[in-house]
């Protein structure tokens, strides 16, 4: 079974879209772009387009490549004190001599929609929903939940340990009660951790890593690997095979990567909502 | 095998000590204590006695249980101002009316030297390691390392998910490239998950949780459990059939608990670094 990803996305906008109609005024999101690589413009782009689609107000804030820390810290504490801009994102990654960590960490944990800041991932570890968590892994836990309904007793296997997927999707699998295997480059026997999986989750960048060999029959295969060879787009699993030995599995594309600026709306109407004093579930 | 926590908490106290004794002046540890139960008196009295046996300035500030929360923040707010003050803890338990994690949060991150802040979290699920760990994680890592050199290629298995132990363990070790599972009271067949670890950490206060016929013949136990029944102190592991089964076992007590100490005096020292812009590895 082929995991709609697509399907499930279009229903989260649409209820985000009425959502926002409702409101008495629209949400904004800020973007800061420094470095213009054509994968970078083509994410802004996407971005932008959700973000309008669904009637968030989208503003880009473009800089020189040569551009110095500082001048983007400063307009970082521009936004953070501009009460009509809600969510902030600096586009990664940064040139060189930019200390990414250092920039992330300057803008309001309440505006940081993509959940990168010291204390979002903080109130990750801590299980503390008051915070704005990382886009990805928290489609890859709303994919799970649509299946399985919770993750409570689920043995569940992440593959790849990456700061902006594989730790923070740990963590949270963690607080939702399941076991939790985090694996990597220099696990040994991989199969040993997969086979007893209900669901395996990969972010590695190495196709073909997962086969049917290595899987029960009932897991759940989410996929967050995206390779390109020859013009041809790839995810770590070995896709074909596992679908047709009826793993529910994503596909890729369209599976996780591209349907993860779900979470990057829903974090700016939460964010929207933190700022004016709303609680809400999201 | 019994792992002599207290011979390695020996070397690195006498260590600390000849350090301690080169510099040009003291460093000094502020606790502040909130709530006179006996366990934190005895704690508190643990860490005067380390401090003062290895030469670092030991001070109390100690509080009425109806104190309000913003008079602890006041107080944290001039030990942060404070030079001549370098590491701050907070005793813990603090009484219901206080937000311990507002609390802990108005610490600086260079002197939080239990790491509980948002910064130094964060910089554990990262692996930069400029911040300041916590101690009990810190100190089985420490053991796991004086056994095994390197964590690299290991199964890791940690049983129990608080945010002083599990959680900072499980991100220290998958940063230090294990292969890591965190088990709670919810995990199906436990047993599936110890029998092929290379290392168990156990940190639930369950006695009698891990028996001989659950791991295999080379595992390493390190036992955080601690359990008073009728007077006498339990870890989680089955202590004396593990032992005669041949596992290196660390003893509650005297294996880890008490002996995180060291790590709050090694804590101390960086931040005395940090806050004097020397570089030091600890």
């Amino acid at each position: 079974m082929i995991i709609d990803g697509k399907e499930m996305a279009r229903k989260e906008y649409e209820k985000l879209k009425e959502e926002i109609a409702s409101l008495s005024k629209k949400p904004n999101l800020t973007a800061v772009l420094v470095w213009n690589n054509p994968s970078s413009l083509r994410y802004i782009a996407q971005k932008k387009k959700w973000a309008q689609e669904i009637g968030i107000d989208f503003q880009l804030i473009q800089f020189e490549e040569t551009v110095k820390q500082e001048e983007i810290i400063a307009i970082l504490t521009k936004l953070n004190n501009d009460e009509k801009v809600n969510g902030i994102i600096v586009q990664l990654p940064l040139p060189c001599h930019i200390d990414t960590n250092a920039v992330i960490n300057n803008i309001s944990p309440i505006k940081d929609v993509d959940g990168f800041t010291a204390v979002n991932m903080w109130k990750v570890v801590l299980g503390d929903e008051s915070g704005l968590a990382p886009c990805t892994p928290s489609w890859v836990i709303h994919i799970c939940k649509s299946i399985w309904v919770d993750l409570e007793w689920k043995n569940v296997t992440i593959i790849g340990r990456s700061n902006i997927v594989g730790k923070p999707l740990i963590n949270m699998c963690i607080n939702a009660w399941a076991t939790v295997t985090c694996c990597n480059s220099k696990t040994k026997n991989l199969k040993n951790h997969t086979k007893n999986a209900d669901i395996i989750v990969l972010a590695t960048g190495k196709p073909w890593l997962l086969t049917k060999e290595m899987i029960q029959k009932e897991a759940v295969i989410i996929d967050v690997g995206f390779t390109v060879i020859d013009g041809k787009i790839y995810g770590d699993a070995c896709f074909q095979e596992i679908l047709e030995n009826g793993n529910p599995i994503t596909p890729v594309p369209w599976g996780v990567g591209a349907l993860t600026v779900v979470y990057l709306m829903k974090n700016t109407l939460k964010a929207f909502y933190l700022q004016n004093k709303v609680v809400w579930i999201i």
